[in-house]
């Protein structure tokens, strides 16, 4: 058979996770349900005649959290969901039929890591630093890897380095490194498809200034129907210098929901 | 940039998804805690100064349902895991460490489609039909698609026609038509990755005849650490004869958990 | 101390449960979340340096699960709640801060059991089996236990013989027995402070016709505000013959639900 | 009739609410699942045909938030149970049989609050403050309510009051103050029948010590099998100096689990 891709994924594949695992207790978003798992049945609680026994798992969580990805459906602005769909009117009957993540296709496509840490020589970017549009084409320009439409563009703040670490991660007082407006605009004029950071909520956050305002959200959401991914872990492929690959990521297909936990990767040929 | 594999996607890949839509209500084992989704907050609840609003989800599920793989840590035989683990002392602690669903990697490798539906001439076996190692070998000839070591292999039967209709696709009174033992261990000897069928519990099982005895599980999970995959929603790829593609599936990486659900894809070059 | 309520107590009271154990996989209405419950931690798993371990649970339910109460918020007809609220509205922000559960105050009053089966001289009504206003009075004069205005009032039908048996019990082929709109506006011209039965919802329902028409609750939480108790265990009442006693009800004030499991009480002196 | 309850009943009673609202985002232990609380189902998502609505609700929880009371099945001292019982071994199965809160009988029975805080003139006793067995008896005699064989002890520490502040009640900067070893041993020799508190854990807790001893938890649970009820509201009963009263306490009847949400009442003849 003559398949370009199975002659490619044939020939050996490397894949980089970008996914955090799912613990309980991870950081994540006082606004959403906790991850919680646990194993209502454990072998040895009930043995087959035949000598087998099944362990099986509950899971309760929110969508958002652990990396995942927001679906359109996630925030309006005015009252009203990207399309211009009045946003309370989507939600009657609880689910979103038209914007929520069971629309998200399944990404496999070129993937471009902005390592703005890198770029400007140190290993985490501080809390409340704003990245720039001047930062995104440094960036860019010196890494060889211009963003193009249809992307997926990562941007690597090094503040995923704090994940492991619980609280600091989520940034209450520090603030959080991110884009703003300007550079979500600067996402948006690229026609990405996608735009994903290693941070808890891909915005540039204030010092001690919460969720109040998330511009980006507004920016790639709602006026430009661009999805938005959290909470990546971008370390090794920024420890490769891996800046350009296949992204791959596969939603769960949650008829009407916000968002979904996803587990993305970075495949390049071996 | 000379990546085969971002020259092979570039040039365009089709994509055929297996997964089935998660949604409250749709079929699934009483063994294992019911999907459910609801929305917490929707847009109209809450409004920030800005005029902005987000709207999120709360998700109980087991992770058993929908489509799903199972880990090595799912079954035990005579009180141990595949590898030979004391199956109650692995799960000490409420998490399976070692062969936990987290110990799966993200596959990207060769999928081969068995339509043994199909190669009967039938659209869909009947309740209780053993899917013969005859039948898989069969199968496998007319399609022109030898199973290799390392491959994922799906079996279609046909009976995933009945998912929608709900009850029955559980198949309590009627049987479900899949492999036995005998099928098993040929896939078996064939070292394939992973193995998934149309079905809610991948076996044969008889009518009226419950899950009290599930050899091909003892086979594959437990006696050669082969991962199962049940529920996939294989109707578009026979219907489109793909019988060879590129499979792809990534688990969530739940530390500990005995399975997750999946959308695993069917990809080609276009 | 002098108060006469320590006194009877001290004096010695009877309890009879009127509550059904909370177990997974019990009859309950399929609209509603399944009850689950689990064990995260169990004693084994973590030890403390002194030698103590503590074990603990994870549990997921709907409200209107085991014995419970429906709160005013949890049945609207044409648009509007008890009192004119309108209920769309009433809803807005995912809490019900009106007529929610919260509001519903704990029960400590006179309280009644009509055993209808009891009094026509057989164990178990049967399904679809409509309890008319002459069944009422003629048990109520039986009995000599006149129901009075305030008054807590519990319909016996024996369907409650089938919880044990599963999904007999939620009659969906058989229909259950129950008062239809003419007992529930009798129930309301006597000022009943609640009023309960032993199946799953209280209404008579039809074989066969599901849940499509329930005029009881229209009559009762909309029209006169009076709360419904279902899914009760009067057997032990009826046995020993106890129609009248005072009734203990604590609902868990859960913000803005619209119903709580319970665990109703008959108290008498011993 | 002539039962001396409802006598009492009918001549009037008062109750004071002991329980906290369940709410989202309440104060409660890390170590236990969040309590959530959902509506899936809202007035306006979906209308019968005869212009009836019906809402719902959807809850994930561990069993140890708002106000709860502790089975003997909860905690554990070198490997055995309150009675000797095998730890481990009485969970194998995922549900403590023997001792789980089902155990637990409703509670009509002599309450004394013991205001150890109003004794001391102080509104509030300091966090890390030990509750000592001066304390205990200073504050009986004081009341002039001792404490019997069979009655549930409630002590007041004031720390409920940071109850709705949140973090700050959790005490774990602060400590919390409360009884210790030799508090509880003098309760287990009166041979209550319960013993509560206005605290998270009802111990006390030293600053930044967190809860890695919890002496008073093995004296009561594990070697006398004296159930803890912690969490509770005690402010209205103290600034009504009401000392003395009937306690009702109903867990729900889960079976199997370590512990219930409870709303407990104290009850007065008016």
């Amino acid at each position: 058979m003559s398949d370009q891709l199975m002659a490619a994924v044939g020939a050996g594949v490397e894949v980089v996770d970008l996914g955090r695992q799912l613990r309980v207790g991870m950081p994540q978003s006082p606004n959403h349900p906790q991850f919680w798992h646990t194993l209502p049945r454990r072998h040895g609680d009930m043995t087959r005649v035949d000598g087998a026994s099944a362990a099986n798992d509950l899971i309760t969580m929110g969508t958002h959290v652990g990396t995942h990805i927001d679906a359109l459906a996630h925030v309006s602005q005015d009252g009203v969901l990207h399309g211009g769909q009045d946003a309370a009117q989507a939600g009657v009957g609880g689910k979103y039929v038209e914007l929520g993540v069971h629309t998200i296709e399944p990404m496999i496509r070129r993937g471009v890591l902005l390592d703005v840490a890198g770029a400007r020589g140190t290993v985490q970017l501080e809390g409340g630093y704003e990245v720039t549009v001047a930062d995104l084409e440094d960036t860019e320009r010196r890494q060889g890897t211009p963003v193009g439409s249809g992307d997926v563009v990562l941007i690597r703040t090094g503040w995923g380095r704090l994940f492991e670490e619980g609280l600091a991660y989520t940034g209450a007082e520090s603030g959080v490194p991110g884009v703003s407006e300007d550079g979500a605009r600067w996402l948006a004029e690229r026609s990405v498809h996608a735009a994903g950071a290693d941070t808890i909520a891909f915005e540039r956050l204030a010092p001690r200034g919460g969720h109040s305002l998330l511009p980006a959200h507004r920016v790639l959401l709602v006026e430009h129907g661009i999805y938005i991914i959290e909470a990546l872990d971008l370390e090794e492929l920024a420890d490769r210098r891996v800046h350009e690959f296949t992204f791959v990521l596969v939603p769960l297909n949650i008829f009407g929901a916000t968002g979904s936990p996803v587990r993305p990767l970075a495949v390049s040929s071996a």
